[in-house]
């Protein structure tokens, strides 16, 4: 068993704000999104990216709209560095793109980050230090205004470096680090005091970041840190709050939202939750989140499937099956009911109306993906799944009660198996109860007369094989399947009929499903396929009455002919 | 780009709630927890659990300490019916541990379900019926007061049917299904009409899940939706209320969180967050995230890779390498300053205090993880890992200053491979770098001579081969070291010294390290390791004169024989 806990870990102080305003707030415009991937990700990697990567990375990004990309840590590895300066040079970089560049408020890491990125259009650099009490008591053994006067330091150094490059636009971020652990009176006491230093403005803001380093409580706790930020910093209106949140408690999606909902400006983050430990917030999640709300993130995940590629191959790291938009099996249902219900809702969905299909959040199209291309049919699934995939995949309408019976078949040969059974498979078990369900009655060929002026309006003639032998039978009714039952000569009650087309032009073929009740048993279906809709319609019949025979064993000779 | 989803999707539409209370609150006991691997998961499964498997994922839960599990849709398949009448058949299900099962709230379905759990000691009957207004109105085409008798009737049935076994003590679940996209007034409406049927007590509660089948909004909507009805739900003292949330929009943790601090009383989720889509909410994150706030949860997560081993191999489907507490990153620090102050971390971490380790919100240890044995080293990383690893692996403890210097080397082979460095290859590294340096100076012998009575006390009579040819030198000092650097008659100035014992008794020995400036030069270190601690200080200089002259050059003949 687990120790006890309340000897070890202490339980994180909430923060006394009894008049906030966020948890009556809406998302209703996205933040400025600031992509990490290049950095915080990157950094975190078993094989971190070799420039090549880096590079597809970074157009990837820039593809799909983010306009604020941190692209390294370049005062800490020459590989970085070299990647940055590149970048630079070679003029990739969109005007309305900003680089940041990370550094330790150092004065030589500071000098070599500014170095590093000198002569871009738009650069950021971005210092920070550790503030909270157990990193100034264990890791630096410092007190408070040391640790302000590291910060302060840097940032006078930073604003005397970049006036050497005014040809650049530049902007300063701070990240006090530890923020959700620090003491909220001292992130403000050393964030107004770099911000006296830097003086940013409203056209020229400085970000502060404040980062959940190791996510240490509920979410709720997070957005009174960043919401008590929010009104109590200096120049607020010359500031851009920034949150970063990480995973810790697998909670990093709901910090940032609520943070959004407390007045941050702007998240870090990473695609698909890349970054030391448990990763950085996850960009995509949050800004399909956005989508689904009906505000557009202003990023675009229209190919989902191809930013996955790109960032599994670049990351070494996997996107789980479950991972949400993204994960192979998130536009899975399994469940029958759950298949059932998805079937009516795009059945019924208009296009340009309001989505409304039930247990899908988003439409799959909208991110390049389906639904029918990942639906599986298993033994807890029922009559829906395999329904849609009858029709998506051969065409077939199963009529409701015929699913449900078939649905029986399926989940039999599901329950032995304990596998998943794939289309192919469903279609072959299809044909092999219905289609192929040819003995004792087989269709051989007919003929067929209106006969005007009688009640019984049609005369069919119509051979017959039964085990094997030819038998020429005759019927008359008020119709060509009437009549045909009625040259069976078998007890035959006919409950319901449907028929449609299977494709289109001279190709097309008939697919029949009939209702019936022989000899005053159940009812049961048959199904027949022919490119004759009355072809169709018998070979349907005979498939139901074979298939009583199966089930109740042939009672004697049942021929007869009128 | 994506289409304009204000076309397309509705935004969720908040809870006017204008007092609720769940923000100012925090969790100071643990919910109860209800396992649904067996049931949600499973169907969720592309292979389904063979009963093997059930039973040894049954035992699993039990042994961490779930005392509420759901254990199949018996109505819906052959396979759960088995498996369920086996579990209660075989007595494998422990007294304290009350089994559940889903069904539909249809007769034929009901009534196979209770025969499936008669004669267990515990057993709950999880009734469920669809109520948002889009199955309502899509899927089913019914209204309100219909969808009320479907429910009303289920319940009727239970109750009359649990009768006939009163040596089971039976309880009642219900769900109503999509209820965080239902009207709030309407899931009262249902649940108030439920509990009046079945007249729960204190001592005999109804269990009232309110899931987010789908999740469809930020988790403080859902929190104000669980606080709404646990205010105004009738008999609520008779009631458990129970949460489900589903992970659709990557929020699952924090909906559980903040609704049991909107007072629900049982949290139902799988181990690592399977089920349907994008899972169900885990519970072993959940569990751990009460842990670390100093609130025990009730259950045993003491060996948390091998619950993780079983659920994978059950379930076919990995546990992310990010997962919080399980993946296998999380206790993995690539940054230098993060290994760095982990390491100083673990140094003052007393037994028996407060958890208060820099990037690590829990101590590995109490998962039965380690924080060693997952460290890796990249070209990102500085030097608080590789000295980590040299610590724990080869019993070297090098002085911060050497560290730094170090790192440079680790992280040029690192950048140059631009591939994770392993804990031998950095001893490898170091061993080249400095234990072999050993040209053009080889130590080969020393005596040495205490000379009491003069200012320079020690007297050593060394000799050192220079290109292979030995030279017998000699020099008195106040010490070793300094008598050592004089018999060499280099211009060496001695900065720092550093030795320790590498382990203990007759086969310990000694590790040296200096730091020398030679010729006015940088400063160097050098490193050397004897179990005679003398020859692993005079090997240690000769390893940072050897560092010197390999980096300048070597500047002519520097012999001398004092």
């Amino acid at each position: 068993m687990l120790n006890n806990p309340a000897t070890k870990y202490r339980a994180f102080a909430p923060v006394q704000l009894t008049d906030r305003q966020w948890p009556s707030r809406t998302i209703t415009r996205p933040p400025i999104w600031m992509s990490t991937d290049l950095r915080d990700g990157n950094q975190a990697l078993i094989e971190p990216m070799s420039v090549e990567k880096k590079l597809r990375f970074f157009e990837q990004l820039v593809k799909i709209g983010v306009k604020e990309i941190e692209v390294g840590f370049p005062s800490a590895s020459q590989t970085d560095f070299d990647f940055v300066r590149g970048l630079v040079d070679s003029g990739r970089i969109p005007d309305d793109v900003m680089i940041i560049v990370l550094t330790q408020a150092r004065d030589e890491l500071i000098r070599r980050t500014v170095e590093s990125v000198a002569g871009a259009k738009r650069a950021c650099v971005h210092i920070y230090n550790s503030v909270a009490p157990v990193f100034r008591r264990v890791v630096f053994g410092m007190e408070r205004d040391e640790i302000v006067q590291i910060a302060v330091s840097a940032t006078t150094l930073v604003k005397e470096l970049v006036q050497a490059h005014p040809e650049t636009d530049w902007r300063l971020e701070y990240s006090p680090e530890s923020f959700s652990t620090t003491e909220l009176d001292f992130s403000k006491q050393i964030v107004d005091a770099l911000s006296s230093v830097w003086q940013p403005t409203r056209d020229k803001p400085m970000i502060v970041n404040l980062p959940s380093t190791v996510e240490a409580s509920t979410p709720n706790v997070y957005a009174d840190q960043i919401e008590w930020m929010c009104r109590n910093l200096e120049r607020r209106d010359a500031l851009v709050i920034s949150v970063h949140p990480h995973n810790d408690r697998g909670t990093a999606v709901a910090a940032a939202e609520l943070a959004v909902m407390a007045g941050a400006d702007r998240v870090e983050g990473c695609l698909f939750g890349n970054g030391e430990r448990t990763g950085n917030v996850d960009l995509v999640t949050l800004a399909l989140n956005l989508y689904t709300q009906g505000v557009h993130p202003g990023l675009d995940f229209s190919d989902i499937d191809a930013v996955r590629q790109l960032v599994e191959e670049c990351n070494q790291l996997p996107v789980h099956p479950r991972h949400p938009y993204a994960g192979d099996l998130v536009f899975t249902a399994f469940s029958g009911s759950h298949q059932d219900a998805i079937k009516k809702g795009f059945a019924q969905q208009q296009a340009d109306a309001m989505w409304e299909v039930p247990y899908l959040p988003i439409d799959p199209a909208d991110l390049g993906r389906s639904y029918d291309a990942v639906i599986r049919v298993n033994s807890q699934s029922g009559k829906g799944g395999m329904a849609y995939l009858l029709e998506q995949e051969y065409g077939l309408v199963l009529p409701r009660r015929l699913q449900i019976e078939f649905s029986r078949a399926v989940q039999k040969v599901a329950d032995a198996s304990g596998r998943e059974i794939a289309a192919n498979d469903i279609y072959a078990l299809f044909e092999r109860e219905y289609l192929e369900a040819s003995a004792p009655y087989r269709y051989v060929a007919h003929q067929m007369a209106d006969t005007s002026g009688s009640n019984h309006a049609v005369r069919v003639d119509v051979t017959v094989s039964r085990h094997q032998a030819a038998q020429a039978l005759h019927g008359i009714g008020n119709g060509p399947i009437d009549a045909f039952v009625s040259a069976l000569g078998l007890d035959i009650r006919l409950m319901d009929y449907h028929e449609h087309a299977i494709g289109s032009g001279a190709n097309a073929r008939a697919a029949c499903y009939v209702e019936l009740r022989v000899d005053n048993g159940p009812t049961l279906f048959g199904a027949g396929i022919d490119s004759n809709i009355v072809t169709a319609s018998f070979k349907a019949v005979l498939s139901a009455v074979n298939r009583h025979i199966a089930s109740v064993g042939e009672a004697g000779p049942a021929s007869s002919a009128a």
